[in-house]
Formats: structure tokens, C-alpha cells, sequence
């Protein structure tokens, strides 16, 4: 039976119905009244009831940003959503006569690539997701790795660096501040400063006004030697990052998603280089394929319908 | 019914029959032929026929140091014992009508300490153990987590520090060089070397001839500032590491275990303190419990019996 897929995003909240095999039967999509609670909790029943209305579904789940207890229910915290101790299922189900879940967007982004993308022949599947920040989810023996308080897979907030850069987390050194977009920013203005191969950069900002992820993606995909240079600095964090995430979690595969995994093997191959450079115990420990997500879009929504559909039948 | 727990150390090969409660009903050891892998698994036959000796047992389970395949036959590497690739399970099942498993002698006493120890109230463990290195275990709701591989949970080769000290596994700055009772030896070192708090530390090194375990243990009983440092220090980089593992991992509780694990609160306190300094997203994270090991020996017998039971049954 179809399910129902919410991703309230920080500037949009997408809808989907979703069949058992994953393909998208019906979409909404609406602005993210940002910061606003209530108007977005309406909105997602808005949004529920109409995907409902010519699709018998047997569930619905919302994914969120932040931290959601391992129940599924609650929104401990989500800075941009505003929501503290927000017990959102339960609201939603005041409403909605459906079986509904909360889970948060990148592990609902993780388990739709496990499910039906680039994860889908493995039982046990590590994703970095790498937009603005770095995201994660975890894939353990078939089963979605969600923590003892459901704060786990952060692995943005893995620390790749003592006494490093300051994270919005309020912690220093994480990998999210050297493996994200941003990070990617930070390094391409670094290179643009010094001139050299950073001449192209810095012309392309003097011009433009500002280096943004279009402008650095399209100076990569040229072969810019500074662009370049910068996206295998990221590379080479996020390798390390994952030698010692293979040490801890082990797992068959990793995926890349988000914005800059559109950069396919130019952003792997380093990660490649860096992860068997540091790996603990290399030689002895089997290798783990990289690989970029499948989903390009909607990953989120295919994976909230989907775990929704799952703990419906549990339900049951 | 009962079930045999084979423990494969350096020095000692424990075993024991145990109860469904994790009761030892009946044990024997002896001497570790380290490097002779015949002798061992001979040694390793002998005990589990002696002990179903008037003991009818369902299975039987052997820990081994090293990394065991996912399926819980194989040893890919075992460096004490001189193993590469060695079809262990198979080789005992040959000579023995048992159901018989191999599991990773950490992943075995973590299993123990969660079925019947420290861990016993969680669903969401991990466990550190602080002998001569750092091993690892990790139970997520209820189950032991192994790994896509096998070689999860080694959460001595989490890498603390970049560029940091080399550590056996090839890589470097490892937690289990800063973080193993090896480390806190050669904390004591430096600081007996610098005199002031080192005093005793100094005085202890030149009467002995040498710091090991029980003179630095001692010092750190007695209240001596240089040897409660060097016990300090050790603790901040297991908290740190414990603020990247839960970022990951989010355990609802750590079970610090093994040789060093005895000084306690000692050992805690500065665990807990580093912890909350570097956790990301304090505040907003749910704060696990920090807690010393119940079993003091016996760990790794008592978690292969019964790792070896819940397979026998799965198999029925």
C-alpha cells in the first residue's frame, strides 16, 4: 500500500505519495514558514490530507531536522523549525486519522537510499550527506541505526580535529566544518586569497561578488586547478573522517549525497585516498565501496513514506 | 540450558559452562600456546569436551582477539595467535557435534556486561574496556552490533588526535594510545620524568626498577597527585572520545571495563567532565550514564556461551 512522505526542509516542506517500490505517485510542495511552529505543523496537515484524497495510504512520516527521540514521535530540538520537546506526532495525530512517525531528515534520506538507491544490496550501509552542513545516517544488519535517544548517525559531529574550528554545535573541530559546503567555501576563498591557482576563483568573486556552491561546482566541473584543489581538501577530510568511522561502525558501503556529491569521482577518489592512508589496521580490514546517492531529489520523502510503512505494519 | 564459553587470551585459554542466568556452573584454564594455532585449537577441543562432561550443553562459544567475520566463523586476523583467514568455527565443528560461534573476545564481554552486567537495564550500550589497549563493543536496541564486516566496535583505533602518536594498527593517534593502561604508563613516565607531582612516581620507578600496573595502581590508591594526574589526563581523552562516539553511536550508557577501569570514579570523574566540555550539542543531547563494569573476570566466557546460545536457537 502507498505511504505518505513529508520533508520539512528550512526552506520548503515537500510532499510525496510513495508505493512499496519507492516511486512518487503524487507531490506537494509549499514554502517553510520558518521559525513559525504552528503555521507548519498546518501545513503539513494541509499537506497530508490533500496527497491523501485519490490515494488510499496506510501511513505517514514527517521528517524533520534535529534531533527526534528513538520513538519516533517527539522533536527534541530543531533550531530552525524553533520546535524544543515538540511531541509532533502526537499533534498530527490529533488531527489524522493515520498512523504516523517522525524521523529525522537525514536518516530518512539514509534508509530511502538503502531501501531503493545506492545502498540497496547491502545489509549495512553508512551516508554522509554533504549540503551546507554534513549529515549521516547508519544502516545496521537491514535496520535503521537511530541511537538509545535517537540522537545518533550525527556524524557531522564526529570531531575530526582537537581544538579546531568552532561548530555550530558549540563544540570545536567537527568534520562538519572541513567536510561540508560550507567547509568547501571557506577553502576556495582560502585558495582565492593567496592567487597563484587561485587566480580563476578570485576573479570569478571579484566578479560575481561572492563564491557561492554554483560558482565553485562550475569551476570544478572546468577542471580549475584552485577549485579543484579545494574540493580534494574536502575529499581528503571526509576519508579520514570515514577511517575512523570504519574502525567504529564497520560498514559495507558509504554514500555520498547532498549538493557536493554532484562532483561524482572528483570528490571520491580523494576521499579513497585519504580513507586508505588512515585506515586502522589497513590490509587486514575488507574494503568498504564509495559511492555518490542515487537520489538526486526526494530521498527524504520516499524515506519518511517508507519507515512510516514499516512501523504501520509493526503496528499492526 | 547451559551452553560452554571458551575465552582465547595472550596468556590463558579460559573456558567454562554457563547458565541461561550467566551463572558459571563449571571452568577450567590453561596456558596459551601464543603463535601455535594447532596447539591452540587443540587446547580450545579438549576444554569443551571436558566441560559437557556431565553437563548437557547447548552450544559453545569461543571469544578470540582479532577480527571475526559477520557470519561469526571466521578469524580474518588475529595477531596473538598467528591467524589469518582461519575457518575457526569450522575446524571445531569438524571434531565436536556442538553448535559452535566465534565472536570477537570485546564484542563477547560487552555482550556479557549487557545481558547481565552494568548494561543490563539499556537497550543502547557501548562499551569501553581498558586493559593493556582499548577494545570496543556496541549493543543497539538489544542487539549486538558487529559490523557489515565483522571488524566494528573497535573503538581503540577511533582516531583522537591527527598526526598523533603511531599506534600498532598502522595508523596514528589512536584513542587507544592515549586512552589504554599502555598510555597511562607512559603518562606516569613523563611525568615522573619531570619531577614536582612526579615524585613519587620517580621514587616508585627507581625502587621497582620499572612502572607497571600495580606500582602506578598503587600510587593512584594512595591519593598521589602525579599518578592521579597521569589517571586524569587518561580520562579527558576517553571523555573526548566519548563526545565523538555519541555524536555516532548515542548510547543511552558507556561501560568503561578492564584492568584500569578499577580506580572508578578516579577514572570517571574526568571521563564525565571532558565529555560534557566537547559533546556537540549539549544541552539538547540526552546525557548517558558513565559506569564501571560489573564483571571483574569471566566477561568474555559468560558473553560467548550466551552469544553462542541465542545463535543455536536462531538456528533450530
Amino acid at each position: 500500500m502507498h505511504a505518505i512522505g513529508i520533508d520539512i526542509g528550512g526552506t520548503k516542506i515537500a510532499g510525496a505519495v510513495v508505493s512499496e517500490s519507492g516511486e512518487i505517485v503524487a507531490e506537494d510542495r509549499v514554502a517553510t514558514q520558518a521559525g513559525d511552529s504552528d503555521a507548519i505543523v498546518e501545513s503539513v496537515i494541509r499537506m497530508i490530507e490533500g496527497l491523501s484524497i485519490g490515494h488510499p495510504v496506510a501511513a505517514a512520516g514527517v521528517a524533520a531536522p534535529g534531533f527526534i527521540d528513538a520513538e519516533q514521535s517527539t522533536v527534541y530540538y530543531a533550531p530552525n523549525v524553533n520546535w524544543r520537546n515538540e511531541p509532533l506526532r502526537e499533534r498530527l495525530t490529533s488531527r489524522i486519522s493515520l498512523d504516523i512517525t517522525v524521523d529525522n531528515d537525514a536518516n530518512a534520506a539514509g534508509w530511502a537510499e538503502y531501501r531503493f538507491g545506492a545502498g540497496r544490496s547491502y545489509n549495512d550501509m553508512t551516508m554522509l550527506t554533504i549540503g551546507t552542513g554534513v549529515g549521516g545516517a547508519i544502516v545496521s544488519q537491514g535496520r535503521l541505526f537511530r541511537g538509545g535517544f535517537g540522537a545518533g548517525a550525527e556524524l557531522g559531529h564526529l570531531r575530526l580535529v582537537p581544538d579546531g574550528l568552532p561548530c555550530g554545535c558549540g563544540a570545536r573541530g567537527c568534520i562538519e566544518q572541513y567536510g561540508s559546503g560550507r567547509a568547501l567555501l571557506r577553502l576556495a576563498n582560502e585558495i582565492a586569497d593567496v592567487g597563484g591557482i587561485g587566480l580563476a576563483l578570485a576573479d570569478a568573486r571579484r566578479d560575481r561578488g561572492v563564491l557561492d556552491g554554483s560558482v565553485v561546482g562550475e569551476l570544478i566541473a572546468a577542471g580549475d586547478p584552485g577549485a579543484t584543489h579545494a574540493l580534494e581538501q574536502l575529499g581528503h577530510s571526509l576519508g579520514q573522517a570515514c577511517a575512523s568511522l570504519s574502525a567504529v561502525l564497520d560498514p559495507q558501503i558509504f554514500v555520498f549525497g547532498g549538493g557536493v556529491a554532484i562532483a561524482g569521482d572528483l570528490l571520491l577518489d580523494p576521499v579513497r585516498e585519504a580513507y586508505r592512508q588512515h585506515l586502522p589496521a589497513r590490509g587486514y580490514h575488507p574494503e568498504p565501496k564509495f559511492v555518490i546517492a542515487e537520489f538526486v531529489n526526494n530521498a527524504g520523502v520516499v524515506g519518511a513514506a517508507d519507515l512510516a510503512r514499516i512501523h504501520a505494519r509493526k503496528s499492526d
